[in-house]
């Protein structure tokens, strides 16, 4: 089996890792541990699966320096952006310990019994549990937060599911060194061997996906990638959540009040929005709306300026920048297209592309610019009224977020335009950019197909409910009941008999 | 096209309805016109659905005479049956009109700007909002309650979503009585023309599930059908949510204790609930596990006893029948199967069945008799001991209920018992029948593949969940958000920063 090779964007040179993939036996022995560990794992209080986040958080932390200088080498994507991510990481695995400290994420319900109008109704308590093993599916993009330590496999170790990596070929050290971190918090706080995983290779994570141990799949990447592993599944003799998270234009409307108002600043903004991460973040803006005015072209000059003096950007793998240039290439030989403006070309061995801004009208908006091109690019749609503009919104297919710059007071006379954002995304953003996620109990990161296939958030507390079940339990005894539905005072949110009733923290 | 034909199982005659197959024009208009409605109806408040969900109660109360004389006529269930189904239905659309006001549902969020660990986070507030217009597939078995007004479409109408019914085959008169009564309470509230809408026929529900302005499908039948229905959703360039409600085994587990204690009352009450409604309830309990004990011999003896004293079954329609007849004979003839007991055979015209209790050692279970059999037929499986028990349960596939009947202080010890039991159901039955879901807060009617194949009940007010999506507004105005999202005194329950909080009643 030949070795996985570690490559360097900033000078192209591939070293050997020492690891292999994953063969089947591999990948069957960890779905079998995983299964294992599940009988264990779902018996866990909230506490001590808090109690191992928290133990996550801590050993991801205290190897700061080897995580962040390795992963900086297999991804360039620099110190500051990397130790962001990594205390993004632990911030979020500590929200949900909070989260299990907490406890409403239970749904605990409690119906006594009682009469009712259609006859005696039994006592029925009800609250989630986990679903099982689950197989998470890393990002290159983000190799801390959205990859083997990140946002999927925080929700389903916080619902009690057992996770397998697949890790992603882009960082394979940077996947072990975080794997090697999280077994050690694992081992720390006695959870079960098999809690988490990793397995390698395209051909390991095709055969998780239909492993029967395997109860849900959490996937961040792209759509094709995303529609191979659903196409899998469904050979499934049981059809199990597929939450994957797979792309977005993430369209930007930027009104005439606006751009008169703030027509720089915009432009500015979105030069940076769009070339941040180099382009390669599920929330870049791809194409933005900006009005056919003197305004307009104000901002369009400063989106350009700023766009000139991009160096020439760093990608994570060869396979993205290639498909980066074919796509780029593709958009600036559509017919009514025309350049704006690219930075610097990429020179010599780093695996490098250019950023490129593109304009055309609005009515010629259509599929051959509206795909996502993962990467520096943006289209500017110039709209010269209103009706122009809605009609291009309702060609284009939904994404994670929508953008809308606008003036104080223009909300209402804009609903139209705000009402077509919000069909076509999961999140809406006023007067801001799109990338940037923040992690809080009300973000949601996730939108109609296809942006995601689910009606559940990836980011958030919230994400933590596609790993769970209900479970309803009728005339009980105390004893067989989770301590959560007992009768007595609680500790978490609970729904008696219809009233939602919260903890006494006095 | 043919028209539809209605047939009385009392007496096997059809006579023609005029209803007509909906052809691929009528599916279209159909959906076009949901589409249309949707627009509006997301926009209406939670009061406003509110009150169409209220008149739907009134408006099929006051046709209860003859819906439940349509519905007897087409079904054979009796007036006391469809009664109670009729007040079961307009309870529910009333509950999930409280739930609407009560706005939990909504899970609203709010988190102010503010600085975290990860730099500062924008103002985000998040709610749910409905999915698009649903299709619903009605059940043979419950011509009300899982059916045209059931509560796949009280639930996505609670949502703010469409519904488009594809009625069932078995009663179509009562499926148009019923629709005309929603319709006219739509009409009466000034809903949007669309709002309900039915279709006949197979090929129009084929069509409806593929249809690109579906947005989601409830459905309520047999294993075989869902599948049929998943495998044309998986065709969907966009993959719509299936919420489909399939089929289940339901197993009763019986301890030594209770046996001792209870067994002529455990043997009649199982006699009562699988020969309940005919046997045609999803929760019927198929597979009984009683110890093979002089104690368990007497459960059984009371078993077998009722069973003797059972007329013929009136079953729903010949297709039902004949697959029973098929099932039946076929777990007769197991060589390792003995019949402890039939009903009174089906004689003349009427379409109905014999009630069937068959005794097996737990052995000896194996997929020969772990199949649904719809209709009146149980297995009793003889265990030894508890090892052979947790040994014939681990070759069970998950079904909707599990069902234990144990002695006060016993649920300790046999813990493993009822861990099995709650790996393979959604609800677990404690000294009960599993016939009979409460429609309340704390019920869950769902368990794993192939039960259904969603982290969501179909029963109660949570179902409203399946037809909702998150969304979050970022940094908006407040004459852009939902009333529930504004700053200021809440009607509804919300989490502020991290904090459930629960509004001022007062």
């Amino acid at each position: 089996m030949t070795e996985l090779l570690s490559t360097n964007p900033r000078t192209g040179a591939s070293v050997p890792t020492g690891i292999t993939p994953s063969t089947p036996d591999d990948v069957n022995a960890a779905a079998e541990r995983a299964a294992t560990a599940f009988n264990e794992l779902r018996r866990w209080s909230r506490s001590e699966r808090a109690a191992l986040l928290r133990a996550m958080a801590e050993e991801l932390e205290s190897r700061t320096d080897a995580i962040v200088e390795t992963a900086d080498g297999e991804t360039a994507l620099g110190s500051p952006r990397l130790n962001g991510e990594l205390t993004r990481t632990g911030f979020q695995l500590r929200l949900f310990a909070e989260t299990l400290d907490e406890g409403s994420y239970l749904e605990a319900s409690i119906d006594h019994a009682g009469d009712t109008a259609m006859g005696p109704r039994p006592d029925l308590r009800r609250m989630l549990l986990p679903l099982g093993p689950v197989a998470v599916f890393g990002a290159s993009n983000f190799p801390l937060a959205f990859s083997v330590p990140g946002g999927d496999t925080a929700s389903a170790l916080a619902a009690g599911c057992p996770v397998v990596v697949k890790a992603h070929e882009s960082h394979p050290l940077t996947s072990r060194l975080c794997g090697e971190a999280l077994s050690a918090a694992a081992t720390r706080v006695g959870a079960p061997d098999g809690t988490v995983q990793l397995v390698y290779g395209r051909e390991a994570g095709a055969q998780l996906v239909q492993h029967p141990a395997i109860a849900a799949v959490g996937f961040t990447g792209s759509l094709n990638g995303g529609k191979a592993l659903l196409a899998l599944i469904n050979q499934r003799e049981d059809p199990i959540p597929f939450y994957g998270e797979l792309s977005g234009l993430n369209p930007v409307v930027v009104t005439d009040a606006a751009a008169r108002e703030r027509a720089e600043e915009i432009g500015q903004g979105l030069a940076g929005s769009y070339t941040l991460g180099s382009g390669q973040f599920c929330t870049k803006p791809g194409l933005a709306f900006v009005p056919a005015t003197p305004d307009g072209d104000r901002l369009v000059d400063a989106l350009s300026g700023a766009t000139t003096e991009r160096p020439a950007h760093l990608m994570l793998n060869e396979g993205i920048r290639a498909m980066f240039d074919r796509g780029s290439e593709a958009m600036a030989g559509v017919d009514s297209v025309s350049e704006l403006a690219r930075g610097e070309a990429a020179t010599g061995d780093a695996i490098a592309a250019q950023a490129v801004a593109l304009s055309v009208p609005a009515d010629q908006v259509d599929e051959s610019l509206t795909a996502e091109c993962f990467g520096p690019l943006i289209v500017v749609a110039r709209y010269r009224d209103e009706k122009e503009l809605l009609a291009a919104l309702d060609r284009l297919e939904p994404s994670l977020t929508a953008t809308a710059h606008l003036e104080e007071n223009e909300a209402e006379e804009r609903a139209g335009v705000l009402d077509a954002l919000q069909r076509l995304s999961g999140r809406l953003v006023f007067n801001g950019f799109p990338t940037g996620v923040a992690v809080s109990w009300a973000q949601h990161h996730g939108g109609p197909w296809p942006s995601t296939n689910a009606v559940h958030t990836s980011v958030g507390p919230t994400a933590i409910r596609r790993f769970l079940r209900p479970y309803t339990w009728q005339n009980a005894p105390a004893a067989a009941l989770p301590s959560e539905l007992r009768d007595g005072a609680s500790e978490v949110p609970r729904r008696v008999d219809g009233n939602l009733v919260l903890p006494d923290r006095g």
